[in-house]
């Protein structure tokens, strides 16, 4: 049993490739690209479980990322994320190692590209199906009109195809209503392909539809990342079952109170980030759970959670009708709200894997 | 002029003294000791400008840290957090090196530390005046008696005083809620040093009540932190004005929709974190601000602010009244909610100083 002595982010290794082998089948028996997206774990050897499975295409957020994960020798990366202008010399760097597909939805950021890209390039129009974050609206068939046409006159720049983040699953408040998205975006994507060509494919990713989804016809590529992981957002989302989430953060209690029903422990805001899940009045930053001496996690305990978090403190929520006690010294494990934000908050040293 | 290409943590200098210099002389003013907290900006730089001030006396809120500013030199050092038991080995490693100050709120972490330190150390006991988070109630006096009286037969322990930290005042509404606060707690403690000796000293530390506060009658010590920075809410408290804050993150704008009243900058959670302030049905993530051409930066505009974030986009709130018009690869600049844990999520590189 590993001493812990700080805030450890636990990954289950079983689950974890567990979830990955699941999705990589569901990817395959669909005939689907399997593009993960690795801004979830950023890990070289979650990497290398993916690897293992054989998947050597991958997703990330950042030029910062994609250099991360060039160094540990992928070399077929799409950056879903906005083209950023200023580090247009750090992306002809990259373009010029490896394949490199970039993501722009709008007229300007392919002139831009157009004009100060080194070399051919693959590119992806955002289509906003609803989310309204980042993205071309698929209504807008004016520019999408001009902005593929721009692309079938360029001798640099190769139009991919339309892919779409539907992150509005997550906010959803039942599983029909994750299902109803994405057949609206689908059908939204897919009459683009019919407007324009067969040849363009369809790429889309949040782990919720790609967690609950079993038809994907019209679709060529999904780029889900959280579900290495999943996490109490998304077990509470109906995305995973609760045997499902692979990670888990052990902290150290540091105070009990007296005649309080509460415990104090190190794990705050900066381990765990300040995401929550309202439920009912309370706000969960972080849901407890039983383990054995191996850090395996078993079952969530009922209304026992992070009811809040400052810097360095968390504060667990014990009600007066539990009889369960907390000691200075002990382990608690948490499971994280939203693993992304909260493996991010961890330096690799203060990474460790069970089973 | 700088040249951002990913989101940068931006200090003014200026400020920053302006804010430390005001701070110190408040404390010498008032005959106190200054001991302010180097959670919230963890940089040596920083570390040198408060010795420049004189100051030789800190607070932090973990081992971690405590062992981080050891290596820069510093001495005398309070960790203003319960005991962590399961640092023992760290802890007597740092008590042979410097002066080490123990924050405990039982009894259970004095016979602890009574039987498992290596030699002797300074002790303080938390007492909770309100805040609810650590510490022993102020009204606990049978435990407190008998902590006191352990203290007294101890030849290893020594006990400094009574510290309180009223985070409470972080949620107050307006001004005079924070003085209430503070006058309470002080009062509280006072109590607490006639019952058991004046030898022990009062340390309190909040920045809304350090920054407002003129009354420091009784206390003995302040352990402010965030007031180097301060940020948006410490602004909309009242703790202080526009032009103390001296931090803000830089980033890059990658995509301005197609009527949309948005824009989509680079930068998210992990270098904002989710913190929020409520300002009426909307929520501020990051408030943006006017600026020069070295980023130093003038007004908030008004209601453009990040209204919210995912990993690595933010969403900039544009009201369809504003004739404001961003530009994909322009630089912004936004002062973050709460600078402590803004600051946390940046790499040392990713932090620039102007002025």
């Amino acid at each position: 049993m590993k001493d812990i002595t700080q805030p450890t982010f636990i990954i289950d290794r079983i689950k974890l490739e567990r979830n990955i082998l699941r999705m990589a089948k569901k990817a395959s028996d669909n005939g689907l690209i399997f593009r993960p997206h690795f801004k979830t774990h950023q890990l070289f050897q979650i990497g290398h479980i993916f690897k293992d499975f054989g998947i050597n295409k991958i997703t990330v957020s950042s030029v910062k990322m994609a250099k991360q994960f060039v160094l540990d020798g992928w070399n077929d990366i799409t950056i879903a994320f906005p083209v950023n202008f200023n580090e247009i010399d750090e992306i002809n760097s990259l373009n010029s190692k490896i394949t490199l597909n970039l993501l722009i939805d709008s007229i300007e950021a392919f002139q831009f590209l157009e004009k100060n890209l080194r070399s051919e390039a693959n590119v992806f129009i955002k289509i906003d199906c609803g989310y309204h974050r980042a993205g071309i609206h698929y209504n807008a068939l004016d520019i999408l009109d001009t902005l593929v046409e721009l692309f079938n006159i360029s001798d640099k720049l190769k139009l991919l195809g339309f892919l779409s983040h539907s992150g509005n699953t997550y906010q959803a408040n039942k599983r029909s209503e994750i299902v109803d998205i994405h057949f609206f975006v689908k059908s939204k994507l897919i009459e683009l392909i019919n407007r324009y060509s067969n040849k363009l494919i369809v790429s889309v990713g949040d782990t919720p539809s790609c967690s609950i989804v079993e038809d994907f016809d019209g679709i060529d590529e999904i780029r889900p990342g959280n579900f290495v992981f999943y996490d109490w957002m998304q077990y509470k989302l109906g995305s995973c079952d609760f045997e499902d989430i692979a990670a888990a953060v052990a902290c150290p209690v540091v105070s009990c109170g007296t005649g309080k029903s509460q415990a104090v422990i190190y794990g705050g805001a900066v381990h765990f980030s300040k995401e929550y899940v309202q439920e009912g009045s309370n706000k969960n930053h972080g849901q407890l759970v039983s383990f054995d001496k191996d850090y395996t996690w078993h079952k969530p305990y009922n209304s026992i959670y992070l009811k809040s978090l400052s810097q360095e403190h968390g504060i667990i929520n014990i009600p007066n009708t539990h009889n369960i006690k907390f000691k200075i010294g002990e382990i608690v494990l948490a499971i994280p709200i939203h693993s992304c934000l909260t493996r991010n908050l961890f330096q690799n040293e203060m990474i460790y894997f069970i089973n």
